[in-house]
């Protein structure tokens, strides 16, 4: 069951990094490097600084297969795969919502304390989509456009810490925390909230 | 033997990253990192990656002063360096040869399966290039113009990871599962073999 | 003590990331992460490599702490930030020579010998930099201008590696070591001392 959730955010995210692949025209293999960094570079991340290597993103073959298949089938269906965009919103959400949470409870597993744990659980929810695009040459979307993307990993991956540091069972936890980010995400989206940008001019005064 | 095979190839990655940095006018130091970045970066993800740590690329002292020299050289001798592009080219192949097919045959010792291994390995090969185009502010070329460069590094990694999960010793595999690589590299650059390329517009009907 | 210093230099380098940041305009998550990858990414980097996992920087909270607020800081105070460059300057060799000393003596406590340590310890020193530059969408600084800031890094970052090999204790080598770095870094930002870069013309003969 958690395999199967795991696998199907890993195959959103691949479709997105593959889309930005695309609409960079980058080649086939460019499409799916692209899509296999998206999808699981966030958990490579976390399972790197925490030691848990090898990670299983790389020593399980299912796990490499699928952002695989996410990229081919972007790269060749491509202009209908571009029309769902607001289907591959909500998936992505529920892909945030379900890595994030269960990056938290993997970094506190390997002994760390509750905010490293909501930190690495964030990473593992945006790490992929950074370095996604890092590779497409531009600088992450999450950091410019004011998009709520990272703060409701953060909470979703807070609770999640939280709550294995109180004791909760992880099969307890992981729902509603990833409800927490996967409504918040939604909510952003559907609402048009933006957290604010840096100003370039000092306020008048 | 092997390690000089390694070296040499260090080397020869070393000096295309060092030739990267100097067409972006970086300074001696970038020269000196993109060429240490160029020549010893997909050993060491590979290596991070599997727990293989310190990895001996950084580790060993001879691993970190070939690429220096490499950069070093095309620092100040980059005319003469330039103008030997096929030779380049020939060298390129072999190192890409060896390091993919060395990568695979590593990581399967560290008891990856042989689909990871394969993958591992290809990264072995092709991952120095990536953190040079990174670091001189480019998509990775193996990313965008169609070259045929990673596919020939993951069937001689595939090859390679195969045989040894079949019970060949190394020794008996490295040879033909490089020489594909090899072959089919020097090939494809020889005949202007191409993958294919996202299109922008869906196609006519 | 030795705790204080380095969050000293953690926060003066998130306040630099924190202006890269402004002066892109990313948006208030952007500001924080490129904070928090300049003041924490180059010991993350060496911890990795070495296998000293997780990294103090991501399992301690108050070093996850320090570059939230020094991003913090930057993002709500920034018009006064960016005019303090030259004490920013001055700090930010202190955090250089004390990074880059601190990094070589880590990894010569992990096992490696002395020009590997004092290559990590550079790395420690420049890492978060490179980091940031990546995350900005440009070519790392410190390989184009031909500032003179890795040099003296590696001159520290050796001395120290060289004293621990010779079985000084780190507490006598930790000091004059990271003076070397904070005193030529310091001259050459004075005198304007530069490194060569590379011509893109062979020299007139």
């Amino acid at each position: 069951m958690l395999l199967t959730l795991d696998l199907v955010g890993i195959f959103v995210f691949a479709v997105s990094g593959g889309l930005v692949a695309v609409r960079n025209q980058l080649d086939i293999f460019g499409v799916v490097s692209l899509a296999m960094a998206t999808g699981l570079g966030g958990g490579v991340i976390r399972d790197v600084v925490i030691g848990a290597v090898p990670p299983p993103a790389i020593a399980d073959w299912r796990y490499l297969l699928v952002p695989v298949i996410g990229g081919l089938v972007t790269f060749w269906l491509h202009p209908a795969v571009g029309r769902l965009e607001r289907e591959i919103n909500v998936f992505d959400a529920f892909g945030l919502g379900l890595f994030c949470v269960a990056g938290a409870l993997k970094a506190q597993e390997y002994g760390l304390g509750p905010a490293p744990s909501a930190a690495l659980g964030m990473v593992t929810g945006v790490g992929g989509g950074i370095i996604r695009d890092l590779l497409a040459g531009r600088i992450p979307v999450i950091f410019r456009h004011g998009e709520l993307y990272a703060i409701p990993a953060l909470a979703g991956a807070a609770i999640a810490a939280t709550g294995a540091e109180l004791g909760l069972a992880p099969g307890v936890i992981l729902a509603p925390a990833a409800l927490v980010t996967i409504g918040w995400r939604l909510l952003a989206v559907r609402r048009g909230w933006r957290v604010p940008a840096a100003r370039q001019e000092p306020p008048a005064r």
